[in-house]
C-alpha cells in the first residue's frame, strides 16, 4: 500500500497538496535520515470537516447492533494484519524500534480491538438498570424507569510517540470510543505518520467493509499544534483521548475547560513510577531483583509510562548490593534509539541535570550504543538521600528515559512520608518478601491513594491489557483518575447514561425492552434481574 | 435542639465569635422577618481544620466494612427523624415552603440515605473484577490482576437553596459520598442555615453513635463565597458536590480546574426541560395536558432544576387549546412563596425581559398570592413563534420559577431543529399518543443527545430516587453528563479504580481475596465470577 501523506477524512483523501511549507517528513531516529513522502499539514477546514462527518455519523453509529460494532473492531484488526510487513518495516524505521517489539506491539494492539469486540458482544458495558412501574405504590405511584450507557459523541484521539501502535491510530482509545459507538478523529503523532497512515487506511477499509457511515473515522496530521488545537476546539467534539507529555496534556486540559461546552480529557502524562524495595526482599535477593531492575528501566529504552524512575529503600549493605548489581546489570547494556531527535536531547538535558545536582551521585550508566545511532539513549542511574530528594522538587520530575533515581531512606517512617508526597502515579512497585508483609501493609492505605495500580515483586513495564487493569492514576499521572486507558474497562471513558421515563415499549432500545429480546445482563430494582 | 450559630468542624463547634460583622442571618422569605440566632461566617482556618481533619479520616473511613458504613448511613436517617419537629418548623421558616411538602422532603432524604445502605451492602458498587495469573501462558506468563473502585477522598459539597434538605446538607452527595467511603465537607446553602445545622448535628451525631473518625463529616458557613473558594481550593479536597445556579457551577468549575491538582466537579447548574407536545397527544388530550402542565409549572413555586420551561409543539387548533387550558388553570392558582427576596428578583426580572420581548406575548398568568407574602412568585406563560425562538438567544435561558414559553413550530421538522439547537438538558418530555409513535422514534435519538432523561406523557418534577435514575445532563445542565446527582449510580461520581498485581492473598483487600470472603458480586475474565 502506497503512502500518500493524505491526511483521511472519512472515505475521502485530503486534497492538501503535500508540496512547499504545508509539509513535513517523518525521520529516520537511527541514520537521521528524511522518510519520503512528505505529510500535508491537515488544514482547519478539513479538521472541520472531519467533525461535520463524525457528528453525521454519530446517531447511526452509536445504534449499530453490537454484533455490528463487534465486527467493525475485528475487521479493523485482521486489515491491520493484512497490511502485513509494509507496516512493521515503517514502523521500524520511523521509530528505531526493534522489529520484534513491532511485531509485539501488533500484536497487542489486534488482541486490544479483540478483548472490545467481546466487550461490546457481552453488552455488560451498557449497564442496563431497570426499576419497573408500581403504579400502586403509597403516597404516589412509581413511574417505569429503565437506564443504559450511551456513546458520548465523536472523540478526538491523540497518537502517542512511544506506542506507534497500541496507544495510537488503532489504540486503546480508538478502540474503547469505537467500542462505546463513538466516532473518531485521530491527531497522528507527527514522528511516525506513515504508521498511522498505514493503520488509518486499514480502518478506513474496515469502515468501508462494514457498510458504516465514512464519518466513523477520520485522520489528521500536524508536526505543530494547530490541527490538534482546532480538534478539540471543535464544538462536535465531545472528549479527548492522549498519551503524552505533562505540558502537552495540560494544554489540552486548560483548551477543553475554556470551550464554551466543556468536554471531558482523558491525558495520560507524567509518571515516575516509585519501586519500593523493603528490607527483607532486599536482604534475601539484592542482586536479582537490581538485575530485573536494570532490564526493566531499559526496556524500550525507558521510553515507557510506566518506567521505574524512582527507587525508595532503607539506606545499608543490602541497598547498595542492590546498587551494585544494577550498575552492573546496566553496564552490560548498550544503548539503544530513542524514538527521536527531540525526545534523545531532553532526555540528555535531563540526566545533565541530574548530574548537577549537589548531594546526587551517579552509581552507574550503561554502555555505548553498538551500532552507529544519531540518538542512543545510555541508562543512567543516580543515587541520593531521602533529605536531599525532599528539599530538591525537580528531582521528582519525570525523566523520559533509562533513567532512575535511587534514594537512600534512614527509617521505614521516612520512606512512606516521600511516598505521601509524591504526585499522583500510574505504578508504585512494591519488593516484599514474607517478613515484609506488616510494612507493605502499612504502606498499601498511603499507595492505593498514590497510584492506579499497586504491584508486587515486579516491575511496571508490564501492562497487560484485560479486565482488571488500570492503567490511569491520580494527577498528574493523568488528568482524570476515575479512569483507564488500557483493558476493558477504559470503554467506560466514553459513555454517559441515559434514563427512559414510562416509554413505551415500542419506542424503547432494544436493550431495555420487556422481555430482554437481546438476552443481556441488566439488574432489576439494583439486584441480578 | 438548640441552633448555635456556628460551624461544625469534625465533633467540634467553631469557637468564631456569632457577633459583630462576620455573622449573617436567615431570613423568613414570607414575613421577611429575620430569623436568630446569627451564624458566623466560617474562617479559612475553620475550613482548612475541617479539611484537614477530613483527610485524617480518610484511609480508616474507606476501609470501614460495608456494614459498618451502611450502618452509618441508617443512623444519620435515624437521628434526621429523631430531630422531629423542630426540624420541619425550622425550614418551613427559612424557605416559605408548604409543611406537607418539607415533610415528604424528609422522608425523599431518610430513603435516599436508606438507598445507598442497601447499595453499600450490596457491594457492586465496587466494581471488582479478577483476571487470574496464567504462569502456563505464552510467550509471557500472564500475571494476577485485580481490581476494585475505592473512594477519591475528601468530598465538598455544596448545598442547594430549592431543596434544603434532599440536595443539601445530608442529600443526594453527601449521601453518594459517604456511601463510596469519601468524608464531606459541606458548605451549607445560606438560605436555610439553620435547618443545615440541625441535619449538620443529626450526622455529626451518628459519626459519634458509629465511633468513626470525627473528620468524616464536617459543615460550614458563608453568605459570600470566602468559605465555598477555601474549601474547592483546599488541596485535600478530591472532589466537589454542587446544586445551584450556572454562574455559581462555572466559577466552581474554574476554580477547580485552575488548581495545581484539577478535581472533578459535578455541578447541576441550568435547563429549561423541553416539553414536546405531539400532534396526535395534543389532538386527544390538549386540556388535560394542560392543566397537568400547569401543575407541574407551579410545583414548589417552579424552583425546581425540572421545572418546564419551554413547550413546543406544531401550530394550530390544539395547540391553542393547550395554551387556553393551561392559562385558566394557572388563573386559578395563586402565587406561592419564594425561596428568597434574592430569587424573587431575578424570576420578576426575567419575566419582565421576556414580556419586553418583541414577537413574545404573555398568554397566562397565575393569581395573585392569597396571603401576606413579601416573595410570591406569580406563574407566567408566554407563546412565541420558532422564529423568533431561533433568532434571540435569550429566549433559550432559564428563568428560575413558575414561567415558560411556548414554541409555536409549523412543522415537526423545525421542532426537531429547534431541538437540536439546544443546550444539554436534565430532562425532555414527550407526549405522545399512538399515532405519534414514528414521530416520537424519529425524534428520540436528538432527545438522547440533549438529555439525561427522556421521559413520556408526564414532566420531568418528579424526580423518582432509585437505580434507573439519571438526574444529570449534557452541559450546562451538569458540568459532567457522565453522571448523575440522583439515584444509587450517583455513588460511582466519588469512585477511581485501583488495580492490585500479583498481590499476595494476606495483603489484598478482603473483597478481592481468593474464595471471595464477603461473598461479593466479582466478574473473572470479564464474565460473572
Amino acid at each position: 500500500m502506497q503512502i500518500s501523506g493524505s491526511a483521511l477524512i472519512g472515505q475521502r483523501s485530503s486534497q492538501r497538496s503535500v508540496a512547499g511549507e504545508s509539509a513535513f517528513h517523518a525521520i529516520d531516529p537511527v541514520s537521521g535520515a528524511q522518510l519520503e513522502p512528505a505529510f500535508a499539514r491537515t488544514s482547519a477546514q478539513d479538521v472541520a470537516l472531519a467533525c461535520e462527518l463524525a457528528a453525521q455519523a454519530f446517531d447511526r453509529y452509536r445504534e449499530t447492533s453490537l454484533e455490528q460494532r463487534a465486527a467493525l473492531l475485528e475487521r479493523i484488526a485482521a486489515c491491520i494484519v493484512e497490511l502485513g510487513d509494509a507496516l512493521i518495516e515503517r514502523c521500524v524505521a520511523e521509530t528505531g524500534l526493534p522489529r520484534a517489539r513491532v511485531e509485539g506491539e501488533r500484536g497487542r494492539t489486534v488482541g486490544q480491538l479483540k478483548l472490545f469486540a467481546e466487550v461490546v458482544r457481552a453488552g455488560d458495558f451498557l449497564g442496563l438498570r431497570i426499576d419497573p412501574a408500581q403504579p400502586e405504590r403509597k403516597p404516589a405511584p412509581r413511574v417505569d424507569l429503565r437506564m443504559r450507557q450511551i456513546a458520548l459523541g465523536p472523540v478526538a484521539v491523540f497518537g502517542a510517540s512511544n506506542f506507534p501502535l497500541a496507544f495510537s491510530v488503532a489504540g486503546g482509545d480508538t478502540a474503547a470510543a469505537l467500542a462505546a459507538g463513538c466516532p473518531v478523529v485521530v491527531k497522528a503523532h507527527p514522528a511516525h505518520p506513515g504508521t498511522s497512515e498505514l493503520v488509518g487506511r486499514a480502518i478506513q477499509q474496515a469502515v468501508r467493509d462494514c457498510a458504516l457511515p465514512e464519518g466513523v473515522f477520520s485522520l489528521v496530521f500536524d508536526d505543530g499544534i494547530d490541527a490538534g488545537v482546532a480538534l478539540v476546539a471543535h464544538p462536535h467534539i465531545k472528549a479527548v483521548g492522549f498519551t503524552g507529555s505533562r505540558a502537552g496534556g495540560l494544554a489540552l486540559m486548560q483548551l477543553a475547560a475554556r470551550r464554551p461546552e466543556p468536554i471531558p480529557v482523558y491525558a495520560e502524562m507524567s509518571s515516575i513510577n516509585p519501586v519500593l524495595l523493603l528490607p527483607h526482599a532486599l536482604a534475601k535477593r539484592a542482586e536479582a531483583i537490581g538485575q530485573a531492575f536494570a532490564a526493566s528501566l531499559t526496556l524500550g529504552t525507558g521510553q515507557f509510562c510506566t518506567n521505574p524512575g524512582l527507587i525508595l529503600a532503607i539506606d545499608g549493605p543490602d541497598l547498595q548490593r542492590f546498587i551494585d548489581a544494577a550498575a552492573a546489570a546496566l553496564e552490560t547494556l548498550p544503548a539503544t534509539p530513542m524514538l527521536t531527535a527531540g525526545i534523545h536531547g531532553a532526555y540528555e538535558r535531563g540526566v545533565e541535570r541530574m548530574q548537577g545536582q549537589p548531594g546526587v551521585e551517579q552509581a552507574g550508566a550503561g554502555a555505548a550504543s553498538r551500532d552507529a545511532c544519531a540518538h542512543a539513549g545510555r541508562s543512567a542511574l543516580f543515587v541520593t538521600d531521602a533529605q536531599v530528594f525532599a528539599q530538591q522538587p525537580a528531582l521528582h520530575d519525570e525523566i523520559f528515559g533509562p533513567a532512575s533515581l535511587v534514594v537512600r531512606c534512614p527509617d521505614a517512617g521516612t520512606l512512606q512520608g516521600i511516598v505521601e508526597q509524591l504526585e499522583g502515579q500510574l505504578t508504585i512497585a512494591l519488593h516484599i518478601d514474607d517478613a515484609d508483609c506488616d510494612l507493605a501493609r502499612a504502606l498499601l492505605p498511603t499507595l492505593e491513594r498514590r497510584a492506579g495500580r499497586v504491584l508486587v515483586n515486579g516491575f511496571g513495564t508490564g501492562v497487560e491489557v484485560g479486565h482488571a487493569m488500570v492503567h490511569g492514576g491520580p494527577f498528574p499521572a493523568t488528568s482524570d483518575g476515575r479512569s483507564t486507558s488500557v483493558g476493558s474497562l477504559a470503554i467506560a471513558r466514553f459513555l454517559r447514561p441515559v434514563s427512559y421515563q414510562d416509554m413505551p415499549d415500542a419506542l424503547l432500545p432494544a436493550a431495555l425492552r420487556d422481555g430482554n429480546p437481546l438476552d443481556l445482563r441488566r439488574s432489576v430494582n439494583g439486584a441480578p434481574g
